[in-house]
């Protein structure tokens, strides 16, 4: 054991050599798309590590090396870490928090329907830490959170349910993860991490640890609100973007502009960089994270009105989708009532299987309303149920007949269709309905489908 | 002459040299921050070059060598072309059309006070356009404008008044400048071009007149619409981007963090670029470049609302930083109401002499209507009469008894002032206002000021 305490006498180096000669004992709490990762890299650099979540289905699993994050290579890093008694998961999560010397909290903050932020998770963890926090445990708060919540709220409350001081006998530090779904490991190995810490010492530990594990550049900041406001302002900039790449989609095919040339094109100035429209913004992060920061805004005062107004462009994009599809429909003559759909990708993200906040299934509940027979198909999710909902076995059999096949995810294995063969199982005329530009208007034309894209105008 | 027609027998090559050779003339109309940078840059090249323009100082300047426009360099090279034979300028538009080969439109296209697209040069020209050009011409629209303007008002109000047919005895090509002023030089010689066309032969000879006089690559796209849209979509994203970037500041302010360590760490993620915020917006393009585009989106019944958001935020950043004024002086006990107020940098840009949309004249307006006396100094401005009030002659004058010294520009200058020594000029306690983040907070703190950032939470 080498507590925050003890951490105080050693160098970056030391702790280094602490953490890989399995000296260090690390909690990460919620094992997901985040955590798992996190706690198998911290494993596999020699750190003793309990994975504590309070899914007893998780823990087993992954105890029994099986996990359904498809991130590349994690099932075998799982196993390793397993095997060599360096990783185990656990549903006590006061037990795990009181063997570790620092524990990470990679929770979710999701919002609910009323797209109110929904901190329930991270304060039962709080609750937990007191019960398990010993003198001199490190916290590390990785999900994200709005600004002050750390100050405000987590950090009182350890203080008021325990007799330890933060900043003397606890350490408590924001580190927001900055992964990328789909390439997590390379991210945490990669992408620079933000610290902010309340008093100095455990913001030099957490970057410690981070850069012995992770190799990564450390960015420390003035303090754990400012850490948080990091990550809500980067993921704020996608959404942002992203909202004004749809807004334009949507004129520009309007006035006979194809904003993917216009994208292009614009990516050849300095200060300009390319982000894409979509049938909507789905994943944990960004349909979530701007809420964090309205919720705070709001309470001093002060409406966010571009953060809000972009928010909500995107959370409408699936009915604009659901539009394209009626006039897809309606340009080849037929109603979108009685019409049969085969939508093409329900996963949020091209090749990660995930379907949080995912647009398809606006898109597939708006197409039920409208009386149209649909049928789903994604790779990643061949003959589960989904959205209460069968997925097909392949995209043949979920195009059989159908009217219009609609591309919500650009996995590869959709770019490599031969269009052409698939007239064969549908209904001709058939329209394509392209949200992810993955096909060019001439070869889907070419092939004897009708086209429509997003912000693509119709040749 | 070698016009538009005699050039399809000529390849890339073969137009650089009839180039090199003072075989091409050249019509630049419209010679301001953008027009004269780009006639002289053919002009060095060997093409025979006339600025043509309506106002006769800037022509009579022009032809003494003389220019307001501070770009490096650009009085040697305005010298020397008008010396070697190659350039020189012209209030007869007309005319000057009718004796080139090629037309190079660089207008301006601001808005009006109702923020509405104000094309009345660029009508003119088109007037000039039809009594001047001739069989063969090429002309290439600069200018930055709504997607369709070439197609559905100029090239149709051509082809009206004469009696040529655009494609076959006339080309007419979109090729927006993309220069940042201050750099325009060096843009027009590392920056690609856009180039869109409504026959494919006048696109390839615009792109290969500009790829052998700028050397830069050209970028085809569809339509002259397309180019159109990209330039808008590039200053949009700025613009919006800023927007952003000021709505955070202001309320990162109001819960304690600093915008601009934010920024800071947000950059080290791969896909967060920086915007900073300022008081507001300035120069010739983004303040009105989006209402171009609102126009269009007005017509087709779309509106943008983001673009327009971002813009309105923009463009009341000037209130805000009255307001912050207002909050600077009331920190050492000080009503706006006679108070002194020392203006530090009106250009809208760093570096740059334009006050064209500078924040600092909405900024010196508001204070005068509360009653402040005002200073103002801009080293590109000393002693100048703008905004109808006296340049002061350094800085030492202007902050004289200052209450309030406010910096709405990042000139190099004022990063090298000695606030220390200021304070002998001031009237203590007097704050600094600066919404450039041109200092430390604790160096003005520690030098005897009083301070206020804009995004910067007063420690």
């Amino acid at each position: 054991m080498v507590s925050y305490l003890d951490f105080l006498n050693l160098n970056d180096a030391e702790i280094g050599d602490k953490l890989k000669d399995g000296k260090i004992t690390i909690c990460v709490i919620g094992i997901g798309r985040i955590g798992l990762p996190t706690a198998l890299v911290f494993a596999q650099a020699g750190a003793k590590v309990i994975g504590a979540d309070i899914s007893d289905k998780i823990v087993e699993n992954i105890n029994n090396s099986i996990t359904y994050i498809d991130e590349p290579g994690i099932e075998e890093i799982l196993k390793k870490s397993i095997t060599s008694g360096n990783f185990r998961a656990s549903t006590d999560v006061p037990a795990s928090i009181n063997e570790a010397d620092v524990i990470i909290i990679c929770v979710p903050t999701p919002v609910d329907s009323n797209k109110n932020p929904n901190y329930s998770a991270l304060m039962a963890v709080s609750q937990d830490l007191v019960k398990g926090l010993k003198k001199g445990s490190l916290v590390i708060v990785e999900s994200t959170i709005a600004p002050g919540v750390v100050e405000e709220i987590i950090a009182p409350f350890i203080e008021e349910n325990t007799n330890f001081v933060i900043g003397k006998e606890l350490g408590i530090v924001s580190c927001p993860e900055r992964a990328d779904p789909g390439k997590i490991f390379e991210c945490l190995k990669t992408v620079p991490r933000i610290v902010g810490s309340i008093d100095e010492r455990s913001g030099n530990l957490a970057g410690a640890l981070y850069k012995a594990v992770m190799g990564v550049k450390i960015v420390k900041v003035s303090n754990p609100k400012t850490a948080n406001a990091v990550k809500l302002t980067e993921n704020i900039f996608r959404d942002v973007n992203i909202a004004l790449i749809n807004e334009l989609a949507i004129l520009y095919e309007k006035i006979g502009i194809n904003i993917i040339e216009t994208i292009g094109a614009a990516t050849t100035k300095w200060n300009f960089i390319p982000h894409y429209p979509g049938p909507g913004v789905g994943g944990p992060c960004l349909p979530a994270n701007p809420y964090y920061l309205i919720q705070v805004a709001n309470r001093v005062g002060y409406i966010p009105y571009l953060v809000r107004l972009a928010r909500e462009i995107n959370d409408r994009m699936p009915d604009n989708i659901v539009n394209l599809i009626f006039e897809a429909l309606n340009g080849i003559g037929k109603a979108i009532k009685g019409s049969k759909v085969a939508v093409l990708g329900i996963s949020y993200k091209s090749g990660v299987k995930d379907i949080q906040n995912a647009p398809a299934e606006r898109v597939v509940n708006s197409l039920k309303k409208f009386g149209t027979m649909i049928t789903c198909y994604d790779p990643l999710f061949e003959n589960e149920i989904v959205f209460g909902m069968p997925m097909e076995e392949s995209v043949e059999v979920a195009i059989q007949d159908a009217d219009a096949v609609v591309f919500l995810t650009a996995h590869a294995e959709f770019k490599e269709l031969n269009l052409e063969d698939l007239t064969r199982f549908v209904k001709l005329p058939t329209v394509i309905v392209d949200t992810r530009n993955i096909f060019d208007q001439n070869e889907v034309k070419n092939a004897g489908f009708a086209y429509r894209g997003l912000g693509v105008p119709v040749l």
